[in-house]
C-alpha cells in the first residue's frame, strides 16, 4: 500500500507535522513509509517554497486540488481552526483518510456530521490531541486501569499558559472569532478535557464559569478588537464512573508556559502529571511503610510505552516533537494495519467538543448542564 | 495590666495554645506577659493533671467556673467545635476577652449573635485561623497590595489533607455531626476561605459542589456510622474586586498532608504558596528580561514580617508552632495596646462562615449563591 | 534535683537557648524543669537588661562569677568562638555541667584537654550541633542503620550559605581571626562533618582544598581587613566503613541560604536531605516495581522521632527553633536521667574537630591526610 | 557540494545518528542536505538489514571499504570505544571528514596523533559530546559570558547515573576493558569535564579519587569478571581563570538516571542546571529587591538558542534526540559553510581527555596533578 500525504497549511503546525512524519519513519518500524506528496497553502508561491523546505514532492495554491488529487491517501489539515470543518468535509467526500489538528469544529453540532460522514464513507480519521500520546499520559492510564491507586474518585485538571496575557500582543483575528471556538476553552480546554476523558472516562455534567478578562486587544493589523471569547474557564465535573472533579483552562495564567496536567485521586493512591515537566509522573500509594509515605517522582524511561523507541536509557527525556512522532506512528499504524483504527478519531473529538459545549452552556445558565443535553 | 488566661480544653490544640503562650513571651517583646492562670477540662482530675503538665496555676473540672473566675482576663476555647458557641457566649456575658479555635460556630446565623454580643460588651475576640499568621502569607499580601503583580484577576486556592481517607480509622463522632459544621468544609474550608478573603478581599458569590465519598465510617466506639458531612468540596468564586477563582477542600486528598495554598494571578505577575513548604513563596513578575522569565523561589527570611524574631538568618525556617506563637503575640498586643484590636476577630470569623454557608447553599441548589443571601 | 542554668552571652544564640529552654518545658515531659537562673554578659547593664527580657532570675557582668555561682548546675556558653575554651575549662574546673555552642575549640589540640578534664571531673557536656537533632536527620540514620538502602558506599555532603558573599558587609573581626577557627571550615564545615560522622561513622582520611576568595573585607569598625581564613572548602573523604565521599562548605555560596544536606548512596537505595527544606527527606529504594522507580519525597510527620511532641499531624513542619528545643531536651534528659549522657558531647566535638584539622592539614600539603595524624 | 555519510555501527548510537540526520534536515534550514549513503556493521547481513531500516542507500560488512568509498564525504563512527582510534585514523588518512562518538580515544596520548593528523590533512572533525548542544547549556554560557552573575569563582559539576549499580546486570566486556577507557571516568566524566571547560574554560590541575566499588560483575557471556575500571570518581579542580570547583561522576549513583549538571557561582549570581530536567535552568542574581531574592526557574523557550527551530512556544520542551539534531546541524554547517569549523572537534576532545588522564594520574599519586603534565 501507499501512504501519500497531502498537507494543507505550512505554518507552525504544518511544519510540525512534516517533521513528525520524517521522525516517525526513523524512530519507529512503520508498516509503510509515509510519503510527503503534496503541500497546499494560501497561494501557489507560499506552497511551493514551503514544499521545498519541508520536503514535499509537489505543491498547490488550491487546497481543493490537493483533496481531489488521486495520489493523495491522507489529507492532513493544519490550517486555522475556522477552516477545519469545510476541509475535513471535502476530504471525506473525496474518500480520503483525514488527520486534522484540534479542534475539529467550533461546536459539537458542527462536528457530528463529520463523524457520521467519515464513518459512512469508511475513511479513517485522527485529531491532533498530541498530549494523549505522551508516554507519561499512558503511564497514568496504566496506573489507573491496573487498580494501583484503587478506585478513582477525584480528578483535578487544568491547562494553563500565558501567551495571551499581554493585551498589546498582536493577535490573529481568527483566534478571537467566536466562530472558531470559544477562545481558551477551545484552544486549551480541549486538551485537558481529552485527558480527563482518556483517564477517567465519560463526563456526564459540568458547572462552569467563563471570563473574558481582557476586553480589548490589538489585532495583527493594529486595530483595537473587542474580545468576546473566554480568557479563562473553571468548571466542576461529574464523571459517569461516579468520580468528580474540576477542569480549568486559561491562556492568561501569568507565568505558566505549558502547565497542562492533573491530579488523580483514588482510594489507594494518587498521581500527578504536569507537562511543564513532560517526562515526570508523581505517584503516591497508600501501601508504603509507616513513615515512608510520599509522592514518588518517576522519570520517563524505557519501561514506559514508546519511550525506548527514542532512547534506551531512563531520564534522557522526550520533547514535544517526539509526542507528535508518536501520534503520527499511531496514525500510520491505524490506517495501514488490517484492523487498525487511529485514535483519537473524529468521534472522540466530537465527544470532547460536547463537553466543551456543555461548559459554555453551563456558564450561560449559571447552573449544571448535562453533556447529553448538548445538541 | 494583667493578662491571665483561662484555657478550656487540654487536648492537642489546648496544649498548642499553652506552648504558644510560653513561646510568645520568649520570642517577642510583649507589652504584658500572659499568665497561665486556670485550665478547665472535662473533669477535675484531667484538668489537674493537664494544668500541672502545661504550667497552669490552677485547674477546674467545670468550665463555667473558669468563665466566672474574676482573675481570668481571657477565656481561651480549644474544645470540640460543637461547644464553641455556648462557651464563647458565656465568656462574653462574663465580660471576658475570648480567644476561640476555628470554626467559631457551625453556621453564620449562630456566629452573628456572638459578634454582636462581643461588640456590645466591648470585649475583644480572636479566632485561631493560624495560617494567616505565617510570614509567607503576609509576604503574599504585601506583594498583592503593593501592586507588584499588577491587578489581581484570579485566585486558585485549596486545602488538601488525607487524614480521613481510610474509612476504618476510628473517628470522634463529633467530627461527623453536622451540628459541628459540614465536615471538611468547616474543618479545612475555613482556612482557605480565610486566606482568600485576606489576600483578595470579600467574596460575593459561589457555585459549589460537595461530596460525601466515604458513606460509612467506624466511630471510636467501633460502630459503623453513616456519614452526612462533606469529604470534598470544590467551588467557583467571584470576589467583590472583580477577580474570580476557585476554592477547594478535601480531607481525603490521597497523599496530601498539609496542602493549603493558592496561586494568585495578576496582570503583572503571579505568586504561589503551598504550606507543605511553609517557608517558601514562588513569585513571577512580567518585568524580567526576555529569556530570564520564571517563578522565583523565595525562602522566608528576616526581610519578612516576624521571621527575624525567631531566627536572624534566612532559610532557617519556622514551624507550625511558631505560627501559633505569632497568633498569640497578635492576641496579646491587640488586647494590651491602647488602640489594639486582635485580628481575625469574631466578625471576620462570621464573614468566613457566611462564605462556608453560601458554599453549602449553592451545592444544595446546584447554582450560584450570593454570600449576602446567607442569613 | 535542680537544673539551674547559667547562660553566658545574650546575643542571637543566647536568646535562642533561652527560647529553647522555655519551649522544651512546654513541648516535652522533662524529668526536671530547667530554671533560668543567671545570665552573664559583657557588662552588668547589658546582662541585667537581657536577663529581664529573657526571663533569668539574676544577672552579672562577670562570667567568672556565674561559673563560680553555687546555684548554677549547668554553664551554657554562647559567646564568640574565641572564648569557648577558656569558659568551658573554667566551668569544668568548677564542677559544672557544660553546654557549649559549636565549635568547641579552634583546633582538636585545644579541644582535647577539655574532653579529658570533663571526663576526669565527671561533668556532663554537650555541644550545639543542632542539625543532628532534626527528626529528618534521625530518619536518615534509621534508614541507613536498618539496612533499607543496603550497604552504604557513598556520601556527598555540603553546607552552603551566602552570608559572607558581599565583601562590604561589616563583619565582626573575631569571625575572621584564625584563632577562632578557619572561617567557613569551622563555622559550617563542623555541621556537615558532624552529620557525615553521625550517618556513616568515623572518617579516616581527607584530601581537601580551601580557598579565600574575598581577600579583603570591611570590619564593623569600617576598616579594611586582610582575610586569612577560608571562604570555601571542598574535600574528598574516606570513612572507616569503606565508604567514600565528599564534604564541602562555603559561606559565599551565591544564592544558598541554608543548604546543609547530603546524598547517601547504598547498594539498595539512596536518600537525600537538604535543610533548606528542613522537613523533607527523599528516599529511593531499588525494590520498586519496574517503571515505578523514583525518589519518594517523605514529609516529616508523627511517625518520625520527636515530631509528634510538636504537632500531631504530618506535613505541619518544625522550624529551626524546634530543633534547638529537641537539643535542650536531650541535654536535660542526658543530665537528669540516672544513666544519661548528653550527645553530642565534648568528645564528639573533638572528633569533629580532628576532621576539620585534617582538612586544613591536607590543604596545606596538597595531599591526603589521615585524621589519626591530627595532634 | 554533497554531504554523503558513511556510518559505522548500527547499535543504539548509530540509530540515534541516523534519526538525527533526518531530523536536522526537517527542523533546520541546512546549507546542504545530508545523504545517508553507506552503512557498515560487523557483517554484511547486519549491515544490510540496518541500512534498510535506517534509510541508507548501500551497506557493507567491511568498515574499511566504507572509509575508502569515494562517494563518502563524512565517516561517522558509533562503534564501541575501543575501535574509535583505528577507524578515525583510517578516515583521516582517506581524507574524509570525521564525526566520532565520545570518547575519541582512551588516553590523550592516543588522541593527540588524531588531532594532528586531522589538522595536517585539512579534514574537519567533530566529537559527540551532545549535552553541549542543549539550548540550556548555551543559556548557561550566555549568562556567564555576559557577566550577569559577575565574576565566576566556583563550579560544582557531576554526572550521575545508576545503570551499573546492579552487579548481576550482564555487561559488554569492552565496557570494562581498561583499554577502552577508565569506566565511568571515560563514559560520564567526559560529559561533565566538557561542560566544565565549555562554561569556565581551561582546567589546570586536579586532585581526584577513583573507586571500583563493585569488584566483580557478570559478563554478557555469563562469566564473572574482575573489574579494574572506576565506578565512581570525585575530584577537586582549579581553572585557569582562577575559579575552583569539583567534578564527579558515577555510574552506580543509586536512583540517578541522567543527573548531569552543575552549579556555577559568581560574585553577582549563580546558576544551576540538571539534565534530569533538560529544559530548565535556575538562576539567582544578587540584584533582586530585599525579600524577593531566590532562584528563578527558567523554562527553555524560543528566546533561547535553537529552541524555536523545534517549537515556537516556551515550556514545550526538547528531548534528548533533539540535542543530537542540533549537534548534527552544527556538524553540517561547520563542514558546509565557507569558514565553518564544527565544534567540539578532535582538539577539544583531546583537551577533555587530558583532564581525564590527569584525574587518573592524580588518583594514582594521591595528590594534585597538573593537566599540562599529561603526556
Amino acid at each position: 500500500m501507499t501512504f501519500r500525504i497531502g498537507l494543507i497549511g505550512s505554518g507552525y503546525m504544518g511544519r510540525a507535522h512534516a517533521i513528525a512524519f520524517r521522525a516517525a519513519s526513523a524512530v519507529f518500524d512503520l508498516p509503510v513509509d509515509p510519503e510527503l506528496e503534496v503541500l497546499a497553502d494560501i497561494d501557489a508561491e507560499t506552497a511551493r517554497s514551503a514544499a521545498a523546505s519541508l520536503g514535499f514532492t509537489r505543491s498547490t495554491g488550491d487546497w481543493r486540488q490537493l483533496v481531489a488529487d488521486p495520489l493523495v491517501d491522507l489529507v492532513d489539515i493544519t490550517t486555522p481552526n475556522i477552516m477545519h470543518v469545510e476541509m475535513a468535509s471535502a476530504a471525506i467526500d473525496a474518500g480520503k483518510h483525514v488527520y486534522c489538528e484540534k479542534p475539529l469544529a467550533p461546536t459539537a453540532a458542527e462536528a457530528r456530521p463529520l463523524v457520521e460522514a467519515a464513518e459512512a464513507a469508511g475513511v479513517l480519521t485522527m485529531v491532533g490531541l498530541n498530549y494523549l500520546k505522551n508516554p507519561i499520559t499512558a503511564l497514568a492510564k496504566e496506573i489507573i486501569d491496573s487498580g494501583e491507586i484503587g478506585e478513582v474518585f477525584a480528578f483535578r485538571g487544568a491547562h494553563f499558559e500565558d501567551y495571551m496575557l499581554d493585551p498589546s500582543t498582536l493577535v490573529s483575528p481568527w483566534r478571537f472569532d467566536p466562530r472558531s471556538g470559544d477562545g481558551v476553552v477551545a484552544d486549551l480546554g480541549s486538551h485537558i478535557v481529552s485527558i480527563a476523558r482518556y483517564l477517567l472516562g465519560p463526563i456526564v455534567s459540568v458547572a462552569a464559569d467563563r471570563r473574558t478578562v481582557i476586553g480589548e486587544r490589538t489585532s495583527s493589523e493594529g486595530e483595537t478588537m473587542t474580545v468576546e471569547v473566554a480568557d479563562e474557564m473553571d468548571s466542576l465535573m461529574r464523571f459517569a464512573s461516579g468520580a468528580t472533579g474540576t477542569v480549568a483552562a486559561s491562556w492568561i495564567a501569568t507565568g505558566r508556559k505549558m502547565a497542562l496536567g492533573c491530579e488523580v485521586r483514588g482510594t489507594e493512591g494518587a498521581l500527578v502529571i504536569d507537562f511543564e515537566r513532560l517526562n515526570e509522573l508523581q505517584l503516591y500509594t497508600t501501601g508504603q511503610p509507616v513513615g515512608r509515605e510520599g509522592f514518588t517522582r518517576i522519570l520517563a524511561g524505557p519501561a514506559h510505552k514508546d519511550y525506548a523507541s527514542f532512547v534506551p536509557a531512563p531520564g534522557h527525556q522526550l520533547g514535544f516533537n517526539d509526542l507528535k512522532a508518536i501520534e503520527v506512528r499511531d496514525l500510520v499504524e491505524g490506517i495501514a494495519s488490517p484492523d487498525g483504527r487511529p485514535w483519537p478519531d473524529f468521534r472522540e473529538a466530537w465527544e470532547v467538543q460536547r463537553v466543551i459545549d456543555a461548559i459554555i452552556a453551563s456558564d450561560g445558565r449559571g447552573a449544571w448542564f448535562d453533556v447529553d443535553d448538548v445538541d
